[in-house]
């Protein structure tokens, strides 16, 4: 099971796909699939309509996919939390996770068209494996009581703007990571029932159809219970939040590929979780 | 005039206090003081309805203040934006503001007593004059387009466990900037127009009535006009978004002070722009 959100920006409506690739409006159990929804069982209560028929067929045809959660309160990243991908920043993996945030207000659908910012010579691609968090998770006692606070997982591409990340903020990163549209999400929100381990997940990504990254997610340096864990020891996680649980090797970065330029077209890919598509527009708003 | 709101966490009602100390009730024109409000001209709204005295009353005896924003969908912080405390944190004055988010779940009213973290042994004070954005903003212009973009201005206190933020999270604050109540807010929203120059506020802090910081906004690095426009030009500001534009020196990260321990009572008070008063509890949750 999949659930989804289609139609204009601002204007998406609930979704759900099947593993068949049937479609179900989910209008009749939710205004939207957000950290209420979540945290009220909301993908428990999915299934359920589903199963007992009550949800109405949809053609998706023409519709937009918009990011498959709406509104979260906190986009939450973790830095160089795959080995290799820390060696070609110039940096050793870290001792313990890295946090810093986006403002949610980068989070579009997974396949609009990401504008490279005025004044950029430096925009980065980064796919990531993104949790969602379904239940508030506040000190918890271990990484094993991590799963019962996930909702589900997703595909995130944490775009990045290496100068203005690393020499236009005194070293605090986040100013890179917030150009408008610098997060595309989706397209689908997978249940964490359906997918089980998330550290067995391949994830790749490719610039006009020639690969860049290819790893998978059990290269990561913290795993998804230790980071929410981790994380819910220093803060509070709210229904909704997305963790962005970083990236392996091969982006620009590396000094291995060139920077993104306008009308290049980057895809990326992760195991059960679907595929994002981004037509990058110039400065001037339209592909090159 | 002053927005405020009202009420127990999570069910604060939108109030109204005049120059003279009287209060409104502002639900017969919003249902809360948020974003889409501002936006709106929620302010332009109130002062009219004040002015033709449809406005109730109102009894706040016994009413607890929460943070008189709902919702931020971003906290913004600036490091090290005034000299002297770049300085007792042991680094030179920036050249570019710093920027790094806290998470939004951090807000909590001015009076709320905040709880030291389990764990922590450098939980520090900041005050700091809070800027609330009005109207969306994105690539102004230039420092004088700003003022249409703000709405108002509060009081700040970006509570930081230093430990976390500076050894804990490979060089990224952020991680010290989240603990639960780690941002009271307020006690009230004054619109710019009622405030006039913000970079002529004094701006001081105490622990259990002795001074801590005492300094004025006109010693700024860099002003809020000039922040206001620097951010938009990587990022798109939200309405009902808060800005911290950093903090003075006189905190306990100098040496000079202890850190906060339980039963510390921790005061801000910014010209203008009201006074808060915190009791720090201990990891059992009573002050000692």
């Amino acid at each position: 099971m999949r659930l989804l959100r289609l139609g204009a920006p601002g204007a998406e409506r609930p979704a759900l796909r099947t593993d068949d690739g049937a479609f179900f409006d989910l209008s009749p159990i939710t205004d939207d699939i957000d950290g209420a929804f979540l945290a009220a069982e909301g993908i428990d209560r999915a299934r359920t309509a589903l199963a007992a028929g009550t949800l109405p067929a949809l053609d998706p045809t023409g519709l937009r996919i918009g990011a498959p959660i709406a509104r979260p309160m906190a986009v939450l990243c973790i830095g160089q939390n795959y080995a290799a991908h820390a060696r070609e920043s110039g940096a050793e993996p870290p001792a313990q996770p890295i946090l810093f945030f986006k403002h949610p207000n980068t989070i579009v659908g997974p396949d609009d068209a990401v504008r490279i910012p005025p004044g950029s010579s430096r925009t980065d691609w980064e796919v990531e494996l993104a949790v969602v968090i379904g239940k508030r998770a506040s000190r918890l006692a271990g990484p094993e009581d991590a799963a019962a606070h996930i909702a589900g997982y997703t595909v995130s591409n944490d775009i990045s703007e290496r100068e203005w990340q690393l020499e236009r903020s005194g070293g605090q990163w986040s100013l890179g990571k917030c150009g408008p549209g610098f997060n595309p999400l989706g397209p689908w929100l997978v249940p964490a029932e359906d997918i089980g381990d998330p550290q067995s997940l391949r994830l790749r990504s490719w610039v006009n159809g020639a690969p860049r990254q290819d790893s998978a997610t059990s290269d990561m340096v913290f795993d998804v219970a230790f980071l929410v864990w981790h994380l819910s020891r220093f803060l509070t996680l709210e229904p909704g939040d997305v963790i962005n649980t970083g990236t392996p090797e091969g982006v620009a970065l590396s000094g291995r590929f060139p920077y993104l330029g306008a009308g290049d077209v980057v895809e990326l890919e992760i195991d059960g979780l679907g595929r994002q598509r981004q037509v990058m527009t110039g400065p001037e708003g339209e592909a090159a």
